[in-house]
């Protein structure tokens, strides 16, 4: 089985030579940073990801996670693995600085982001989450729970969950009906039944911070009626430590396709005692937050798979030896060639290489935008906000809708191999499965980024975003390709500000052909980019093979985006005209 | 969990209303048969499938195989139910009738191979493979071994197996090295460990009939050097029953992605006794027997898990009451609508919808060539051998490719709830992801169909694909429809007559894109004809449904056509330039 190893050298290439992070922590006044402290930071994570999770990934699966007396076991070693995260002060990366955490910039932290979830996606899990819970609570709890809270979150001493779905309410939050009564001393009783709650219960920390969705009595119908509330496995003695347990519990944990040494947990809160985070009735306001964020993270879920199923591919493509090319013998001196040499076998390897490398620069350009919000005061900060907000359902869509296709090229390149656990191909399609459910389902994505982030003030998201990609493509210095990236960008600029005014049932009815169209566009648009910067590059290795890649995605996957095109101008009567009694005979 | 009910009505439709079985069996001289004997055998194998299969269908993948002192043991309820199949003669559907087969057209038994597929992909493989040892053992073995294995093997008594792959031989059956040692007696010594054997050992029958691949001494190299063995578990005695224990045995079972209730066993042969079945050195050909139906079967498993996946989810979508139609509250009284009304929700179930039907028109088409090679003595005979070998590497690699593709989406439609086993949507997707694996990878199979069935003889085959389609478009009567499908037929045609001539480099390059080409051309085609024959028919919701579904499979599926044609007729060279060291850095 092959052991993942961090893709140092793409990295390198990407933040150095593509994004020139140099200039561009100048630029927003990172002070402190550069590109050798992001290689120092990305040369330890790598060792973590590639050394100590990376080895229980295998094992976990098989194993799985554990429920016995209310309480939940996590595979050998993992939760090892976390105390030395936690202890090496990897959970801390991106935490505020006055509860203890490295303020780090994005551009420093997704990289090691994407290597977690190459190594090991279930154990990334319960870490992404808590990064998460920091954000809601840091922007939006009261200085006594952050106080409280903030630090030990940060740090990674206590892990932090999100409860929103519950049975009834799934893509519909409106939906819920867990309950929280006013006590006396300024506290909720919450009572409710929350399903899919990664992280629920483990063995991994003294206590569980679970950030919980909750309806107020009286409070209004809908989405409009909904609280968050911070709701503690443990609560706090006087000395902020984890004492007397709260009135929560574990029914049961899932039994799923994947991610199986992540918990994914029914959380029974009966009573429990729960502090208001954010105002009243604005909950969901809260847990937007962090839905950029951790929609962006479970597209980095599938980026992760991608690069990981890649590697594999393209290792055992490289060993196995079948048949002799068509070209006639390569390796005449064993009995067959390596099936490296088999077109078909190339085309499936750089279709996981093209999306894989396209996708990983897709998320360095979200993260430099996540700087720029981070960062900059001025009008810079509004534009990021709007990029950032137009591309999260990208991101998150459409990187894991790829994972999936990617995780299966990684199968097939191992024939019927790829089919048995022990080699691990099959693993990574049934982890990265979860990717395009979770966070909202691909088509809640789709109709997020057509029903509101195209449409809502005339565009301006849209405009935001063109305008970035534009400047960027203005410094190729391939005349040729550049002109190729400004006809893509124009392209799907000129569509997508038609659709802005297709009335809702129609948009609906091309909402993920929209979302696909636009993930095809945009990778072209970057590759044509990383083809032209990987012309200077001192690596042979990038310098062939970026532009070749380009060549290949040019030639044999953007063309799928004509399949996407031709139907977003159209109506949805096709999709709405049979009755539901003639779907079945 | 949705219960699978057959889809009875589609296929009186297909067989009745759009293949015009009566006719069918006139012309072929099929005495005693008509579509009302189909129907009654439709009725009764619907039973079978619904009522004793599919029930044991999700435990069975929970329970899996067990290996204990060197016996495999299946899943509770799965042999109980392997003997009503026999008692019931099912296995005997397709058998020789001199050895008590009921010799059926194809035509009857394509049907419920679609069901048995449906309702329990893992008990139906060890059937399926007896089948087609049946179609080796009754054309090539000696009059001997027939009369002592054919009864039993056609009535189910005994199942059998195929043993070709070894460890460093799979896709490359040159590379095998099992020994079968010419013994005084007239039998042969059969050495050698095979693995990926499908029900290699189970606890349903008295005995299992091995047919091994393995080569002679002083065989010539490569697969002209290879012989075909039958090698049962247990000698015979003189009554011709099950005795003395051969030299075999089973070694491990493989833990898999799924098919988890069907044992895939690594078997051990250890100077087991054999015997030749046809000539010397031309087991490969004998082995080609089976292949063509053997590739058809695997396509039905991806057609069967299709079925299973679109009802699953269809159920699903009528019943999640989630948000409101974009036209407005669709179920006043209800607190949501249900999903059926998002159009995103409708595109995926109208895909899942169009594949699968689509895909059953074809098997069923595959069929009707089948009995023609069955039946006829004349010219049609020929033809049809010509019709099946091209359509077959397309039925094999389409329809299990598409499987992946809708199972998914099967998934999709239930959201987070998809990714729980209970729910059974998880594991049609594990199931049928073998499908594109066995039997020849896909990536073979398009090898197969652009490298050998396109190009040998000038094109025969693909000519007598495209006259038999010509033909029976001609009887379409709505004239738009026709001249589209007219138009389609003609530019594959063309196309495919151009690439005959395309040298083997760019022929390997372009085979996977020509494979789904043809598959998306053959189903626009099949879909028109469909939707065209719907028109006459009394049962009003195919009068609806099948021409609303020919409308979005014309506008949102075939449209992908052209990115696979826009790269059939360039070169392979952008796949072959970048050196093996330059795919990753």
């Amino acid at each position: 089985m092959h052991q993942y190893q961090a893709p140092m050298a793409d990295f390198q290439f990407l933040l150095k030579e593509w994004l020139n992070l140099d200039s561009h922590y100048l630029a927003i006044g990172a002070q402190g940073m550069d590109a050798e402290l992001v290689s120092e930071v990305m040369t330890q994570g790598a060792k973590f990801a590639e050394q100590v999770i990376a080895p229980l990934n295998r094992e976990g699966d098989e194993i799985g996670c554990k429920l016995e007396n209310g309480a939940v076991s996590t595979p050998p070693g993992f939760a090892a693995a976390y105390q030395e995260y936690v202890g090496n002060g990897w959970n801390a990366m991106l935490g505020n600085p006055d509860f203890d955490g490295q303020d780090l910039p994005y551009t420093a932290a997704v990289p090691i982001h994407e290597m977690l979830n190459s190594a090991n996606l279930s154990w990334r899990l319960t870490t992404m989450l808590t990064e998460s819970a920091v954000l809601a609570v840091d922007k939006h709890a009261s200085e006594a729970l952050r106080q409280q809270y903030l630090a030990k979150l940060i740090s990674g001493e206590w892990t932090g969950t999100m409860n929103l779905t519950e049975p009834q309410a799934g893509s519909d939050l409106s939906l819920l009906t867990t309950k929280a009564e006013p006590q006396d001393d300024g506290t909720y009783a919450i009572t409710g039944n929350k399903i899919f709650i990664t992280g629920g219960d483990h063995d991994w920390t003294s206590n569980i911070v679970h950030l919980v969705l909750a309806r107020l009595p009286k409070a209004p119908e809908g989405v409009k009626g909904i609280s968050l509330f911070l709701v503690p496995k443990f609560l706090l003695n006087e000395q902020n430590e984890a004492a007397e347990k709260n009135k929560l519990g574990v029914g049961s944990i899932e039994k799923k396709m994947g991610i199986k040494a992540s918990p994914t947990c029914v959380m029974n809160f009966d009573g429990a005692k729960g502090w208001l985070v954010g105002e009243e009735n604005k909950g969901l306001a809260c847990m937007f937050t962090m839905m950029n964020d951790a929609r962006f993270q479970v597209g980095m879920q599938g980026l992760g798979t991608c690069e990981a199923s890649f590697q594999g591919a393209l290792s055992y493509a490289k060993d196995r030896l079948q048949s002799r090319s068509p070209k006639g013998p390569q390796q005449p001196d064993a009995k067959a060639d390596s099936i490296m040499h088999q077109p078909d076998v190339r085309r499936m390897l750089l279709t996981q290489k093209a999306f894989t490398e396209g996708l990983r620069a897709l998320s360095l350009l979200y993260a430099q935008q996540m700087d720029i919000e981070k960062y900059c005061k001025d009008y810079r900060k509004a534009q990021a906000q709007q990029i950032l907000a137009f591309l999260t359902p990208i991101c998150k869509g459409f990187m894991t809708d790829i994972a999936t296709e990617v995780t299966n090229i990684g199968i097939q390149v191992y024939g019927g191999h790829g089919y048995v656990r022990e080699w691990g191909m099959e693993q990574l399609a049934r982890d990265t499965r979860i990717a395009q459910l979770y966070e909202g389902t691909n088509g809640i994505q789709a109709a997020d980024l057509i029903g509101r982030k195209l449409s809502r003030d005339g565009g301006l998201m849209l405009n935001a975003t063109v305008e970035m990609l534009s400047a960027s493509i203005n410094s190729m210095s391939n005349k040729k390709q550049l002109e190729q990236a400004q006809m893509l960008l124009h392209e799907w600029h000129q569509i997508s500000a038609k659709l802005i005014h297709v009335d809702a049932l129609d948009a609906a009815g091309a909402a993920t052909d929209y979302l696909h169209y636009s993930g095809y566009v945009l990778l072209g648009i970057l590759w044509l980019q990383m083809a032209d910067a990987a012309k200077k590059s001192a690596n042979p290795k990038i310098k062939a093979g970026k532009p070749a890649t380009c060549e290949f995605y040019i030639k044999r996957i953007l063309p799928r985006k004509e399949a996407h095109r031709s139907v977003l101008l159209s109506s949805a009567s096709d999709l709405m005209s049979l009755s539901d009694e003639a779907f079945d005979y």
